[in-house]
């Protein structure tokens, strides 16, 4: 009995294209100093399933704890997968990996139980536990970066959906195919081709082609069309660029959109908004909260709340850890 | 034991604006005949409350029970809800009744344990259990008719909702507000502007005022306004008419948005489309199923069955008795 009390740890994974993380947390949410190693996938996918082992263990390391203090582990991963399955099946950022069958490697490596789950999800799952959707009984949670992820939590299960398609939001239609703006995945009109960084700068361009006022974001077209980033044109908005701050007004209408959808759909407690985006902070929030009131069904959009992220780029592993808790538990 | 072994029968109410219909179901999904009454909404609520257990007790009879066979009732309504808390809020459709304890009267007339659900959720609820979805795990069902209405499953539990608007699929976005049909909600560009029987006549009268081949649809418009319905539109179009065919066309097309956007939210196993547009038959199932293959997000899109509902007009009375059922346990 002292020994089974004693496994009450859970190690958190989350594997990305560049690096990888894991942490131990304990199964009140408190997380220990984590570990990083990079992911290098380019190596393959029997190296790339030795540095999640190492990962692993450098995070108990890191906790001061053994193995034997870990009662279960959970990993997440970006792109397709089979969540159900355990699989890895042809992820874009970890090319050229593929039909990896991550969750029983890893269990067998361990021998430990062993939860597996998309990235987004589970950043959302992490933020449910701990982070900006604690106490909600209900979440969705957007992720802003170079695309738009998500992940959709109904009471303690993650909606997962039949085909690991669940809260794939970058996709929610905020436009009509036939004059919508294209979208990586081949359609037109999804939010992810407005609203992730790489639209708004694609956005801020457009908008600076027809400003006719004054306006800083033109030095940055004329200069080094590198240096236009999304966190460029939010900085400049903060600072009242006329120019920018319409960009960054569509940016939280095309936002608000897709929190009306994800409310006609199954009407949470709490919307969620992480990523680089969200560091603007209050005033964008604020922006983005007043459209949802505008445009949403009016009575669920009256008691919504529209909150951003707190976890950062800890919420993967977080609630990589919360999937292992729950799968334990 | 007997007795309690014999009160294994349900009752499922339906309450619409017009009738209000019940029938016993058994816990194997069998239906006894159902009894209707009128509901008569400007009568007052406390008429409205024992109309419904007149509907209930007349259904019983039907089924040559006693009350002693029932072990628990549904209860299934239209408009604004509390669904938690038992309560009608303020439905249009049942003016003048405001904030009814449905759930808690029916429950003490009876003196039954009593479930209370959205109509729209209840009718996926009783496709999902013995209709066109039953076997799967997870269903999105659209309901179509003078508005669009909707029900999501997942697992075996009902998204109801934080505030009871979860499937409310009639307010899909598939336009921007900026640019998209008025909705009766006051948004712009949700699916029920597209897509209800309403704006599929309204639709049809744009495409004849700019028609210029010969169409069957101007005798319609021309001889008397009233007598173009979204059945008759359906008909010419499977009767060759070309402008009908193209109204027809495009409905489909918007539902298939409002498809890829349930897909890209919950990722369902099966799409059942259900009310009088999908009487078309298989032609008009098959052009939605084309649209969702084509604009969703591929793999999911892929697998995803798209079918039409199998239970009519009793799918709101059957899903009733479904809650029932899970009630009881």
């Amino acid at each position: 009995m002292a020994i089974m009390a004693a496994a009450s740890h859970f190690v958190g994974l989350d594997v990305g294209g560049t690096t990888m993380k894991a942490a131990v947390v304990d199964g009140d949410g408190k997380v220990y100093p984590s570990a990083s190693l990079r992911t290098n996938p380019e190596r393959g996918q029997d190296a790339g399933l030795e540095t999640m082992g190492e990962t692993i263990r450098q995070s108990v390391a890191a906790a001061k704890l053994t193995l034997a203090d870990i009662a279960a582990i959970g990993v997440a991963t970006p792109g397709l997968m089979d969540i159900h399955a355990g699989l890895i099946l042809d992820p874009p950022n970890l090319k050229p990996w593929k039909n990896v069958p991550v969750r029983d490697r890893i269990a067998s490596m361990f021998g430990k139980p062993t939860a597996f789950q998309n990235d987004a999800n589970a950043a959302a799952f992490g933020e449910k536990w701990t982070g900006a959707g604690r106490g909600a009984h209900s979440m969705v949670m957007f992720t802003l970066g170079t695309g738009v992820g998500g992940g959709i939590i109904l009471g303690d299960t993650i909606v997962e959906g039949k085909h690991s398609h669940g809260g794939e939001l970058g996709h929610l239609r905020i436009d009509r195919p036939d004059h919508g703006r294209l979208c990586g995945c081949g359609a037109r009109g999804c939010l992810e081709a407005y609203a992730s960084a790489t639209a708004v700068t694609r956005r801020a361009r457009e908008e600076m082609a027809s400003w006719r006022g004054p306006t800083e974001l033109k030095e940055f077209f004329t200069a080094n069309d590198d240096e236009l980033t999304a966190k460029v044109i939010f900085d400049l908005a903060a600072g009242g660029d006329a120019c920018a701050l319409k960009v960054v007004d569509d940016t939280a209408y095309f936002l608000a959109l897709g929190a009306c959808t994800a409310i006609a759909t199954v009407d949470p407690e709490v919307i969620v908004y992480g990523g680089g985006m969200t560091d603007a902070g209050e005033w964008f929030r604020a922006k983005i909260d007043a459209d949802v009131r505008r445009f949403g069904l009016p009575f669920p959009a009256k008691s919504v709340r529209v909150v951003f992220a707190e976890l950062g780029s800890d919420a993967g592993f977080i609630g990589a850890a919360a999937c292992a808790k729950r799968l334990a538990g």
